[in-house]
C-alpha cells in the first residue's frame, strides 16, 4: 500500500503534435528519483486526429502502467499565432483529459518557470536543463532524450513547487490563470 | 443490428468552456431526423480543469448512451487572440479525445460552412440557423436551445457533406487542414 506522505509518483507531460515528451519521477520523502522518461513520436502519424488519439491513449497507458499520484504539464500560454495555439491546445486537452479521466490532480507550469525551478535561470538552454536534471536525478546521459527534458522538468518543478504550498498553482478559473501567468511566453 | 447504409446516427458537438452544445440526428436512408439536442453547462464549474473533465466525460456519456456512428465538431479555426484559442483548443481536444477513444470517425466544420450548409448563407444569424433546423428536422420551438444550434448544425452539415463524398473533409494533416480552411473566421 502506497503512503502519499512517504512516497509519491509524478508524471510530467510536454504535449505537442510532433513529439509529446513524458517523464516520471518517484519522490521518497524529500528525495526525487527518475523512474523513466521518453517520447510519444507523432511524426509518422499524418492525420491530425490520429495524433490527438495517440496522445490521449498513450497518456492513459502511462498512467495505468506507472500509477502516478499527480500530473504536471508543461504549458506555454502565449504563442506566435492562433493556429499553432489551437493545435497545441488540442494536444494539451487530450493529455489533460486522460489525466482527469483517471482522477489525477493536474498542475501546469510555464516553460520559463520550469527552467527557473531546475536551473535557477529562465533563459537556460534545453541542454543546460538536461544537465541539471541528470545531476539532480542521478542518471546517465544515454537515458536522456532531449525532447523529454521539458516533461521531466515539469514533473520535478511540480515536486519543488509542492514543497512550497503557497507557490503551487492550481488555478481557480481561467481569469485566475491569466492573471497569474501574464509573463508567459511560448518557447 | 444496425446497417450503416440504411441508418446512421451523427453526434454534433460545439465545444466551449462556457457552454458546450450537442445535437444528435438519425439518418434513415436520405432522411435526417432529430434525436435530441442540449447543452453541457460549464458556467458553474469554476476550475478550468473541471470544465475540461466535464466536456470529456459528458461527451463519452452521450456516445455511450446514443451510440453514434460519426462525430461532427463545430471548429472555429481563427480567433481574436492566442489565449482564447488555447482555451478553445483544450475544450475541442477533450471532446475529440472522447470521440476517438470510442473509435468514432471525427469530422470538423467551420461555423461559416455550417451556416452555408443549413441556410445557404454564410452570414446567417443563430436564429435563422435555428429556424431552418426546425423546418428541416421537423421539431417544435420549445425543444430548441440556442446554444445547441451550432452543434446540431454541425451534425446536419456533416450529413449533407457526406452525401457529397468529394466535399467531405477529413484532413490528411495539419497543413492540409490549413490549406482547405483559409477562409475560416471564428464566429
Amino acid at each position: 500500500m502506497k503512503s502519499e506522505e512517504a512516497e509519491r509518483i509524478i508524471l510530467g507531460i510536454d504535449p505537442g503534435t510532433t513529439v509529446t515528451g513524458y517523464g516520471l519521477i518517484k519522490v521518497t520523502g524529500r528525495n526525487p528519483s527518475l523512474i523513466t522518461l521518453g517520447i510519444i513520436d507523432l511524426r509518422k502519424k499524418e492525420d491530425h486526429f490520429k495524433k490527438i488519439r495517440t496522445i490521449f491513449e498513450q497518456t492513459l497507458e502511462l498512467i495505468d502502467h506507472y500509477h502516478p499520484d499527480e500530473f504536471a504539464i508543461e504549458a506555454p500560454f502565449f504563442g506566435k499565432n492562433v493556429q499553432s495555439m489551437l493545435k497545441l491546445g488540442r494536444a494539451q486537452g487530450a493529455a489533460i483529459a486522460a489525466a482527469l479521466y483517471r482522477d489525477l490532480p493536474v498542475f501546469e507550469y510555464a516553460p520559463r518557470m520550469i527552467k527557473v525551478s531546475i536551473t535557477g535561470r529562465g533563459q537556460a538552454s534545453k541542454e543546460q536543463v538536461a544537465a541539471m536534471l541528470k545531476t539532480i536525478l542521478s542518471f546517465r546521459s544515454e537515458k536522456m532524450v532531449l525532447d523529454a527534458t521539458d516533461a521531466l522538468g515539469a514533473a520535478l518543478c511540480h515536486f519543488y513547487q509542492s514543497c512550497k504550498p503557497a507557490a503551487a498553482k492550481e488555478y481557480r478559473n481561467w481569469s485566475d490563470f491569466i492573471r497569474k501567468n501574464s509573463d508567459r511566453l511560448k518557447g
